[in-house]
């Protein structure tokens, strides 16, 4: 049943990488807050994770910087990884967001530990790029991981930032990396926040 | 509502590709036959792409040739985006495969005809690429796509190899590509057909 009926391959490094795949599967139950488009369900991490590594495809043009999309790519395939065992923290959840960090590093250590080490290394790496937001490929990834759910929000009755529990400084301080990173972009961010405010789907 | 209430940026191109990021947010909506590994519910194909991607992140050591994993990841985000038009076809339902390439071709023209013309290009470029299967990189890609739905089906009861309907021989014609590019991996799958066959999962 299920997982017990792994079939061991007698090379042990492959079945740590087939085990790990198995394992992040359970990223498709880690439910976020934003709304799918449909607005039928709640969007999950995997659906997330892919849909922002399309979107790398896409925006590369508007970063300051020059991106090397494939790292990029990588990175956002695998951003939220550590949420498998540490759970989402919703963005405007200050409380939530409390211990977040050490919650993350003890997910990433046991679960990295899955895979062979030097596989390990590499992955955490991508990720603790992405967190760090200090390099070019990681200040993009982070502008993809913070568009797709605002443009989900324009899109659902500004779901996440629902009943003017969130005000436009959250929403600004969430978006400061694509503001520093992709101004052109966020132009178009700034004025849907008015229209969000006008809407009341966010606090001014 | 929805679509409707999205804001234009004045920048045409800013807007295609803000739109064509909404659209295929469908993908979360287009179910595979595969079971998620704890049976709770079919896959999406937003899920599928983002679980291959991640595993092209680890396989590419058994691929017979180098392998750019980088382009590989970025073929495995795009490589079902025509199912939100076309659907699902499933692998082992050979009337449901007749006219399957039309119906994909037509749903590219009508999909990627909503980016700019080089990023369509760009995109539908990838996508022939992978299902050409001709050079290393979408070999290996392809690899990841027949790998994963055979990794869950050996862990929910050869679910999708259901009730004797499909047997041996349709799965090694699905996973050839795995038997040439990858066979060390494939040594692995053979011993699950094994495996499979012994517990009544799939037709001998």
């Amino acid at each position: 049943m299920g997982i017990n009926d792994f079939l061991e391959s007698g090379n042990e490094r492959l079945d740590k990488q087939l085990l790990f795949t198995a394992e992040i599967d359970r990223m498709t139950d880690v439910l976020r807050r934003t709304l799918l488009i449909n607005k039928s369900r709640r969007e999950n991490d995997a659906e997330h994770s892919w849909h922002i590594a399309v979107m790398a495809l896409l925006f590369s043009e508007y970063a300051l910087e020059p991106v090397d999309v494939g790292r990029a790519v990588q990175m956002c395939v695998v951003h939220d990884i550590v949420e498998i065992d540490a759970g989402d923290t919703f963005a405007f959840d200050e409380k939530g967001n409390v211990g977040k960090a050490e919650r993350e590093k003890e997910a990433a250590d046991k679960l990295f530990a899955k895979l062979p080490p030097d596989q390990g290394s590499m992955i955490r790496s991508l990720w603790e790029e992405f967190d760090a937001m200090e390099t070019a490929d990681a200040k993009f990834a982070a502008c993809m991981d913070r568009l797709q759910p605002f443009l989900h929000n324009t899109l659902t009755d500004g779901h996440t930032w629902g009943n003017g529990t969130v005000n436009r400084a959250a929403v600004e301080k969430r978006m400061a990396v694509i503001k520093e990173f992709m101004p052109e972009v966020y132009k178009w961010a700034m004025a849907n926040m008015d229209n969000a405010i006008a809407k009341g789907w966010m606090a001014p």
